[in-house]
């Protein structure tokens, strides 16, 4: 089954990390893909105590900013590429790809080639794609979407982000 | 500062969980009090194995329905008198009040208990409420408010409710 957490507001990867936490405690085993943000923040330190999650970098490590490189486009490649075998492994009951939606977004993936992953993924394998901007192909192929909005946000108040909270 | 998860998509309780990972993740303290749901599923098998996490139950801890029983406002108010001491107590980085927007909107606690916790909560400890019908009194007086909108769910397909994915 797959799941879009898109929109503008907060809580995107935190449920697709709630997702993860659940779906640990139900026994089951965990793929996290990260196509934009770096992994060393403070969500790993606590996820890397379970034994039956993998957390890795499918990009850059960093927020993209257009002009996009090559280089930019390349890690997503690999990154797709190792998603692939992933799926293609059968270990996985749950999958979360953090952040693709930006990478389609500026066309650092085809997304073609995610629908492709999607069709040949498992019936009982959950896949969760996050991220602003989630392509509208995507959304048609996806069983559930949630569209977070955000009504208020205290960066508008120039509230700088905070360890543990934001990151 | 006070944190929403509100709206009718699947997202809330997941995103709260997920802040709840990332802040046990950078060594702050987190209380989960539940106002709706029971406590006995997934999540919680694997949240327990941290030390700095409390979870408890804050209300009946079933799905509540109309007309709502003299003992649903007895175990909310119970739980609302039990936020008051964990607030008080100072312990805790993080407090996380599951589907008590739920609970405000069948009026099982008044909102203005609930806008006297807020106001007496230290500056620097994070309140987060979820659940449907967030009162608008309670966005007011939040800083963050996010509004998960369902675009799509599988239950409308009538695909039942999964271990490890909903519970």
């Amino acid at each position: 089954m797959i799941q879009v957490y898109t929109g503008n507001g907060k809580g995107k990867t935190t449920a697709a990390l709630g997702l993860a936490i659940r779906a640990i405690g139900a026994g089951q085993n965990v793929y996290i893909g990260q196509f934009i943000k770096g992994k060393f923040s403070s969500e790993f330190n606590a996820l890397k105590k379970f034994k039956n999650i993998k957390i890795e970098q499918c990009g850059r490590g960093c927020f993209i900013k257009k002009p996009v490189s090559i280089s930019d486009v390349k890690c997503a490649e690999l990154g797709i590429e190792r998603v692939k075998r992933v799926i293609a492994s059968k270990k996985f009951d749950l999958i979360i790809l953090d952040e693709i939606n930006v990478a389609l977004h500026f066309k650092l993936i085809k997304i073609s080639k995610v629908l492709v992953l999607i069709k040949n993924s498992l019936k009982n394998t959950e896949i969760v794609l996050t991220g602003r901007y989630a392509p509208k192909e995507i959304i048609k192929k996806a069983d559930l979407v949630s569209e977070i909005k955000e009504i208020k946000h205290p960066y508008c108040r120039r509230v700088k982000a905070r360890k543990g909270i934001e990151y």
